[in-house]
């Protein structure tokens, strides 16, 4: 008897073999997919306490945004346009200095779980601060998460003293290790040029120690990588891997600025990288060379970034992008395929940020966090391809069903978990002074 | 007598100086705009038949698509991520031989108008052929519309003696002229290489003596340049400017490999450009060098092309690439701007496709094609600044009500003027054979 029963759906279930398979069912108990099969037609279905006709909808894992910044919801749109450093230096940083803080990332966090879960996204990377006053928030919201504590070198949020930064990162860890099946706690180095290679190391350490991914912004800018090649002799990656930073528990986040020797680094140390164009473009930082990270075998999964660079938090914007930006950049359009991008936004992302085993596609023995999309729509139709639509066409709100961890968060594309009108308000009375 | 007021509105005009209206309303009489204002607080609001709350949500003009072809809609997905020439002649070229008719034109224009109505798109301008037998039903539909017969040297649907090709475009032009409001007839050569020199300037002489738009497909590719070079000893837009095709009724479409001396004949010539990021990045044809048009002063729309290539008709998806592509391929973020954006996407795409004086813009005199957007969503929220969300937030889906020349057809996310499940039905049992 399972809990749960999803039948009639087209289920494309990101196995290895990308295996599509038709007229298919779903059956979950306990919050794992205990069944992922094409029932006979001439037997009945088999019994479970809820029953749910997915139309011929398509019915596929959730979706994995590998690089967030939650609480930067609030500062969605507050600037745009500028320069890189008129923008951080004028607009963003007094922004965070003046707003963040215990109440406002909670709130800033319930706004990015309610836009992200009602547009397919089950599971987010994080990094910012203050993670141990919104970790319980996105419990409730009903998101798996790895929620990463900012490491940094400057007065932070929550961290006045820098010297306290890896301490507090750790503190939060094993706070949250183990306490919500939902939550993996992660240490987030801000950048090797915002982070000493002793804070590096010592993060990575306590990572290590603690068995969790550690997570760092690295390689964003063309800038960033001419000052570590003058001031330590080598590329951004080359000087992490010197640190002993790179293994299969690092999360490179970005790496756009990332040569041949770079790229075989990274693939030989196991390390992971979570690939942003979306804001990589708008912050015009440049092109990760994406088509390279692949054919290295590099797991490689796909992040929106924050909300002050994107601006929103729409992981189908960002599959769209991935695949047409490579295409250009390269004048080929083979250079990456839709199936690629599916892949990448679920099961390689899962496997990027650590959550291989637990989730990222609909096999048996994994969690169920699934999504089923309406089909039913012009923009869907015809449908001569899943993956293709899934990439080229798909929108967040084509989301009609969420689960995640064999739990609804989202029938009929509304929130369960979430009074959004209520988030929405209280975000618009907060709103940055201008 | 207003016959429709919509008030409580936060007006984005698009006026030349952009000016942003809240607290305003529009007062609309026989289709025409009459009254663009904030009303008196103290005062009741205008007398109308009919009273439109729009509840502090953005009202704006209607999108306009300046490339389409509609009925390719039903090859959305057929066909993707293959090198051009494959994925040309083994499936765009034989499923249009195989599958383009008088009947599959008509479903095929129904499916794209469908998708572009619920989408905000109030115009789009098109180039196809058997444009004589959908032309009515995208009147039908509700959709104001500039609609070319195409022209080609070979045999084409409904052409099958390309010597007739000019004149069959030329009946379509005089059949259409004056008998809707909402159609303007043009034509559309398919391109420099495949139109002769002596049939681009016998098309361009009717569209001259009609007093119509002339639309072509140029400067595409790499290879369109290269093999122009070779045969012509010139650029392809060069080449027309000397056959004397360029004018301020001439639309551009693409113009990805243009350079400076182009873009100077261009502008010398008052021709616009239709620019089609999405199509050029998913085709892999490459970046049209769109910030140094807007510094010549080249009016240019946007355009989604047909959904062979992009694969949907959603102008917000391609409003967004805009902005970023052009950012991060010159590494500098302030290359192309929002409100820069959000004006190409109504008046300058207007301007472009020869509609300017009509449409556009909410401005007293005007049409009324215009659109509400529902602001009242986590992905809105907060909302700084209107034509920054309307380029990196806004989708499809948010526009909840269209009025195209004072007639309402969406309402609540609703299309009024086609049976949407009846026509997905229809193409759905069409389906091209795999």
């Amino acid at each position: 008897m399972f809990d749960t029963l999803i039948h009639n759906a087209t289920v494309v279930t990101v196995d290895e073999a990308f295996t599509i398979l038709h007229n298919a069912a779903i059956g979950i108990r306990k919050g794992i997919i205990e069944s992922v099969a094409t029932p006979p037609i001439d037997q009945p279905l088999p019994p479970a306490r809820e029953m749910i006709d997915a139309r011929g909808d398509i019915l596929m894992p959730g979706l994995v945004n590998a690089h967030t910044h939650l609480p930067m919801a609030l500062f969605r749109g507050l600037a745009d346009d500028l320069p890189l450093m008129t923008w951080l230096h004028d607009h963003i940083f007094p922004a965070e200095a003046r707003y963040i803080n215990p109440a406002s990332v909670a709130l800033g966090a319930r706004l990015a779980c309610a836009e992200m879960l009602l547009g397919g996204i089950t599971t987010c990377c994080d990094g910012y601060f203050l993670s141990a006053h919104f970790a319980e928030t996105v419990v409730q919201a009903g998101l798996r998460s790895v929620l990463g504590q900012g490491v940094i070198d400057f007065p932070a949020p929550g961290v006045p003293d820098p010297t306290q930064n890896v301490a507090v990162a750790k503190a939060f860890v094993e706070k949250w290790q183990g306490r919500s099946p939902l939550v993996s706690p992660s240490i987030f180095c801000h950048s090797p040029y915002t982070c000493s290679a002793a804070t590096l190391t010592a993060a990575k350490q306590a990572a290590i120690e603690l068995g969790v991914l550690f997570q760092i912004h690295v390689a964003e800018t063309r800038a960033e990588r001419e000052q570590m090649e003058q001031t330590h002799g080598c590329s951004p990656i080359v000087y992490l891997d010197r640190l002993g930073l790179l293994d299969a528990n690092t999360l490179l986040v970005h790496a756009v600025w990332t040569d041949a020797t770079d790229i075989e680094r990274i693939a030989r140390s196991g390390a992971c990288i979570a690939h942003c164009p979306q804001s990589n473009m708008k912050l015009a930082s440049g092109v990760a060379p994406l088509p390279d990270f692949l054919a290295a075998g590099i797991p490689v999964g796909l992040g929106t970034d924050g909300c002050a660079s994107n601006n929103d938090l729409d992981l189908w914007g960002e599959m769209d992008m991935a695949a047409k930006l490579h295409k250009v950049q390269r004048l080929d359009p083979t250079a990456i395929k839709a199936e690629q991008v599916v892949r990448m936004a679920t099961r390689e992302g899962a496997r990027a940020v650590g959550l291989g085993p637990l989730i990222g596609s609909l096999e048996q023995g994994k969690r169920a966090d699934l999504i089923v999309i309406d089909t039913h729509q012009p923009h869907w139709t015809p449908l001569y391809h899943p993956a293709s639509h899934l990439v080229y066409v798909a929108r967040p709100n084509d989301v009609r069903l969420v689960m995640i961890d064999g739990r609804w968060v989202v029938r009929d594309r509304s929130l369960l978990t979430l009074d959004v009108p209520a988030v929405m308000r209280e975000v618009n009375g907060w709103r940055v002074e201008r």
